[in-house]
């Protein structure tokens, strides 16, 4: 009988209680699942999300991990406290639904259609935008998400770049890497995705330097994490012409504040943080793998890098 | 020495003279084309499309072939004068220009992100989208166009229906035909895609009866021709919310008149027929393809059926 605490925001039990007791028991696990802690030296496995309250993991002395339910894991990787290994979320639901925003906001602004779609007057202007073939878009970051996203893509016929940290190679994808990859990428790039984990190496990256590198008019979307650009340099280049326009589904506050310049700015759309969630029904069953593995003694999947910061 | 006479509304010989001699000379004819009709009776080859001032073929009485540069042919197939072969347009940048539009309205509805887009007011609500896996998009028409886009959608993980007029097999989506397929794949689409060609069994095909088929709030999306549905019996179900919107590209009368209720009415988006358009480069190698197969007395490509129109 292994016991394991879920600790998440109110709200989420009640969305996977059901998914999560029947992944474990068909992983052929006996489990007890709490959301109170109890006695914490009695946990052996921790499903966590931020805003549950939980920010001192040194009482949970027989913890064999935590468990994240988001991809995302930079409020927690950091946390002294936490000694125990830690696992981010890679779930098929999520990735299929950024590939989906992704896929969408690029073929938005592609095709333009926002004129036809705000449009209030008659308008008749038959502009026949490019082919696919003939616009190349940016995927910055070539991890679970950025890969699923620039693989669509390219399925779509965009020319398509990729950067990361380290050398990755993706079929059909023009692949570039550390610090002096990204310039070559961002001079090409008519759209940017900005797919990048949240760490002090990434913090800021989109600053007027990087701006300054894009052709004129070039697009972003920023469905990573807020902290991945420095806003005051995307509002100077959005009014300079250097950025075509913004699309932003995550911000350094979120909600993003009723009076954040970003809300009324005619070239920014704002998606509030649904690029992607985690489905509790995959989740469920890739937390409930991750404890087989453990009590079976083999390696945990997903697990982060505390040094590298995901 | 071939004659090739260019036909088509004023400008778009700029647009096709280079990219057309270049074609016919790389598949190896040796051609003269000519603007201007001169001696009708010594034209091999009409390159044709209507808005260019020919109506009667009659005198063209040594013509081996009439090339459309258009995919929609339902304003020439039916010319009595017309007796030569008549060959339709198949392109790639056709069918690539179609399945971006199809797909980026698609996403766009499957996400629902016009509240985004065009939002004037703070509003952060979070409903997030099902996936594209859960949604059931119909496409009315599986030749070259409906097919690719069928196909592009099945990718991105919709669950897609087809419909033909003979039984066709495409992987992965659900095929039905003829009359009576028409109604089971109606009732289960929340989103329906028109790329019927326009003849007189689908003039008025998407009428109150057929309406009334699909589930409360299913989306219509018309790339195909404006007359395949009854713009009375659409506007009614908007009205009415059983259909959620219409996205309209193509329109009885083009361009759609300035009083037309398509452009005021909320949950109606006008695109002004520029879904896809033939690409000069691509379409030229389609038209000397098939002068260099009718000189070797082989098959021509894309052959029109007139008796049923398409
Ligand atoms: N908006 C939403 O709804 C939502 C939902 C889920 C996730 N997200 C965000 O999406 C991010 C990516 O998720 P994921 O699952 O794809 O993460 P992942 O698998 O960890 O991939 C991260 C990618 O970023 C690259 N990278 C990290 N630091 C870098 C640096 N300093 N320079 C260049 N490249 C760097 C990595 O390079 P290597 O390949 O060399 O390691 C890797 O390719 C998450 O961290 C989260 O912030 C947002
Ligand atoms: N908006 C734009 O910019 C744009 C651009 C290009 C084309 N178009 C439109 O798109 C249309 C489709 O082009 P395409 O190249 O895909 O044509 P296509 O290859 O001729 O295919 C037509 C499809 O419609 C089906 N069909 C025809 N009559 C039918 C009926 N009575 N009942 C059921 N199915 C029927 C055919 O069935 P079978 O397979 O059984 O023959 C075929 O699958 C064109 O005709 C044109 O009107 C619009």
């Amino acid at each position: 009988m292994v016991r394991i605490l879920f600790s998440a925001p109110p709200g989420l039990w009640a969305e996977y209680r059901a998914p999560l007791t029947r992944a474990l028991d068909e992983a052929g696990i006996k489990a007890e699942i709490v959301t109170g802690t109890g006695d914490p030296a009695a946990i052996d496995y921790v499903v966590f999300a931020p805003g549950g309250g939980l920010s001192d993991f040194t009482p949970f002395t027989g913890a064999k991990a935590v468990l994240s339910l988001w991809a995302g894991v930079e409020t927690v990787v950091g946390n002294p406290t936490l000694t125990q290994p830690l696992c981010r979320m890679v779930d098929a639901g999520l990735e299929e639904g950024m590939v989906e925003w992704v896929t969408g906001h690029v073929l938005r602004h592609h095709l333009g259609f926002d004129r036809d779609i705000c449009a209030t007057e008659p308008h008749w202007d038959q502009r026949v935008p490019p082919l696919a073939r003939d616009r190349t878009v940016a995927v910055l970051g070539l991890g679970a998400l950025g890969r699923a996203c620039a693989e669509a893509l390219a399925a779509l016929r965009f020319r398509v770049l990729g950067w990361s940290r380290n050398p990755r190679a993706v079929p059909g994808i023009d692949c570039h890497h550390g610090a002096e990859g990204l310039r070559p990428v961002l001079e090409q790039a008519g759209i940017v995705v900005l797919l990048l984990p949240r760490t002090p190496e990434t913090e800021g990256l989109i600053d007027a330097e990087r701006l300054s590198w894009l052709p004129e008019g070039a697009v972003l979307l920023n469905p990573g994490r807020g902290a991945l650009i420095d806003e005051a340099a995307v509002l100077a280049a959005l009014d300079a012409g250097r950025l075509g326009h913004a699309t932003l589904d995550v911000f350094r506050t979120e909600p993003l504040p009723p009076d954040h310049p970003f809300w009324r700015h005619p070239r920014v759309t704002v998606t509030p943080h649904v690029a992607s969630e985690t489905r509790p029904a995959s989740a469920a069953r890739v937390i409930a793998e991750n404890v087989r593995r453990a009590e079976a003694g083999e390696p945990l999947l997903f697990r982060v890098d505390r040094a590298r910061g995901y």
